[in-house]
């Protein structure tokens, strides 16, 4: 199965408290952590409206997971059996993207200042959507 | 704001009865439609533990969508003002992944049946996760 590759651009860059991964909550654990979204100011006039919206998504790619890895030890538990990454959402993955549903507590030209942001600081930004309670939850 | 690039290759594929972009639901509308989800047997293992999971989120690259489209008409009306795209569900955007919560009813080898699919037959897809209503609700 060949369907040819394709580019992802990011769109932005988590700002955050959080360093290190080891600081970061493990995958699944819910967070207050506030953080920023800065978007490049090139994709600006894609931010139009979202200040209408109380809950967004934010897409990240996790840039030092391990895209080789096909099963995980779930939290890194080593106790726990591996399964495999599709059944978890561990950073690990062939495709590192990570869906981040935050509190937008507000937006001042090309920075949103989000609540529940578990992504530590350099993370890659390469989308943003608005949250719907019937299409997500 | 250059980050660098990075490279998503699709882990599957859409397999339904939706043909025609103009056939699908339009962004935001919710459908009953099942279809499948084709993964590449190469990913077979990262599907273990799927299986025990009622709900997935599936990640597609809507490769047939504009990239360069910063803002649209919300659902393609006309007599709606243009928004920016981080505003909507839009298939056209910088980096055009679409978030797909849908109910898994089987799962058999490498082929997960799925209802609530609006994505055309063909699309790719690069990431599955499981639900979780208190990360995604």
């Amino acid at each position: 199965m060949d369907m040819g590759d394709f580019v992802v651009r990011p769109i932005g860059v988590i700002r955050s408290a959080l360093k290190d991964p080891a600081d970061a909550p493990k995958q699944g654990a819910l967070t207050d952590q506030e953080a920023e979204v800065v978007v490049d100011p090139a994709y600006l006039p894609a931010l139009d409206g979202v200040e209408k919206r109380g809950k967004i998504i934010v897409i990240c790619w996790m840039h030092v997971a391990d895209r080789d890895r096909l099963k995980v030890h779930p939290r890194d538990r080593g106790d726990r059996p591996e399964r495999g990454v599709f059944s978890t959402r561990s950073p690990h993955r062939p495709n590192p993207l990570s869906l981040h549903t935050v509190t937008l507590l507000g937006i001042e030209g090309n920075v949103l200042r989000v609540r529940g942001m578990d992504a530590i600081d350099g993370t890659p930004v390469v989308d943003i959507k608005p949250h719907s309670p019937e299409l997500d939850g």
